[in-house]
């Protein structure tokens, strides 16, 4: 299996409801370190997982949703947590939404899956790792 | 699947028996950097894998029995060669029998994998990773 | 010259104010990485610049003041942008008083300059490198 | 399951042919930080999964082929792009060569699997993750 | 004195003269991690160092002009090695001149040092720090 | 000012003696990750700050006074603590004495300062900076 991961980051702010969460309760915020793997079992014909330029700049369109945002205004996002580990699923679904869409050319199509992993910290990351379904389009 | 990781560290003294070892059959020591890794396949009602604070704080503990610790002085040791990749064995085994004492609150309980990574040095690291069984308690 | 650094890290919420700042005028976090290095001409007596422990519980403490804020709420930061360089002194300038009330041992006393580092992303990060004046207590 | 990875690196000069690859499709070069991650489900009889020192020596070797090289010259990559993804896969083919060789000694036997993650960049990184196959020797 | 650091990338073709430097006299290549420190004594009317939007844009302008390029077709570095340390003052050179042309607003005029460093491997990274000359323009 | 910086490591044990040292008091252990930084004003004819083969394995040579030792066992560091700064100044000192020997080659000679950091873990590491005096051979 080959796997290739590109990297960006984004600066949100953010609160969280119920009592674990402690003083992390309180509007506060966060940089997350955002890592996107795409895997796929063979190369393409150009011995590419996926074109890395397009990968980027599909990822800097993507969490220009969530970049320099209060996460707490964010309708879709009412009534859950936006934890690390909730962040990942999220921008996992919208990137394979943008795969499907077909930004990343037709060697996006070859993706099997693909991991999100959000570092909040030089201590503490999270992830979401899941099959891409490639609908007809 | 989701996975969140938080890291520690410790800081031991051991010496290895056998030819291969060369110079490390000699007394020396390591900083380990300690990556503990949760996995489970839906986030809790909280949005959460575990809470990371709870995480943190059994990891330090767990690791308390290894840090500032000659590792040739442990008599669960003995005969052992206490290798990176055995002391990360070590690692996840105590934190699996924590997490089924509950240290971990009723999030735990929602675990079903954990990987335990100890860095030893820029240049190599070891894990052992495995399923968490779930006993009755 | 010797110095000695040790790690933490504070998260954050706020916003800008200046068209400079474009998109970081809206209310936005941080994760800040925050190091903090000690600096002296001779090591003391237990051949030490800082007793790491005290140095680590002592930046913690200093950093408490910022972690999960909003720091638009903090009154002596109004009219002021909380940018990461104006943070970086924001944290010295703790960390000084704290020295100078001997919160660092009488080790703390030996100390020279100090510099704070704040990490913002893994693309960017800011400093403020300043002596320390140890007044009569 | 247990792995270990021992990282180096290489220094090599490319070009890329197809349209997709814009501006490297002229000579251009890369430092590829070399990750190779051995598995073995259980420790060998020394507590190891793989003798480190023999590990180290032998990545060393194989990537000797490619390091200070014009990756265009070499003969058997003629007509192919050696992307990130394809440089992974060929230092994985010629480390699982190694291996079935005996270069790393009778420990090599027990692995079951590899990894060869290369870092272009701090901010892009391909890996290819295969089955070890043993065959009679 | 505060001091800002923004980081960025290049990948470079080249080759080196010189007994000295054995297999590198050979074309190969290199990923330079680059960072670059803005130092100013004190901030400016916006809290600021430098504007960091306009420091990584003008970075990445900077190094356009080495990017995907075989330094030895370089016709102002004929007759010269472009080392690590040597490539440190050219990026240093390039990103004065440009501040000196005002390409970083007038925050730039407030800026005394620069420092850039080019990271060639984990292993291994250089340097060049020098004042900021600010001329009648 | 140029500089360049290599990377090594070397595995210790040690302890400490001293109330001040807590449960370091007992015998344990560190991975140094060591950098070593030469400074000069000029390039050499080469365009070298250092010929970078020659300061790793002259580095490499110098810590093997001290890797995979028990520093309590080194009789020149009898009634001292081996902490981290005390050690990065063991390094710088070793290191200043080998350049003087002509180690590093007649590059060596323009060398005016070295900086030496031991890193302990991901949250702490030390330095030791000084000028390098060349005195007549």
């Amino acid at each position: 299996m080959y796997s290739l991961t590109v990297r960006d980051h984004m600066m949100i702010a953010h609160s969280f409801r119920g009592e674990i969460f402690g003083p992390a309760q309180k509007l506060h915020g966060a940089t997350y370190v955002v890592d996107v793997t795409f895997e796929r079992p063979e190369l393409d014909s150009d011995d590419l997982i996926v074109d890395i330029g397009l990968a980027s700049a599909t990822l800097k369109q993507v969490i220009e949703a969530f970049n320099m945002q209060n996460l707490d205004d964010i309708e879709a996002f009412r009534g859950r947590n936006t934890t690390t580990e909730f962040m990942a699923r999220q921008v996992f679904d919208a990137m394979a939404e943008a795969i499907r869409k077909g930004r990343l050319g037709k060697t996006g199509n070859g993706l099997t899956a693909m991991k999100v992993t959000l570092g909040e910290s030089h201590i503490a990351w999270a992830s979401y790792h899941g099959a891409l379904h490639h609908g007809t389009r």
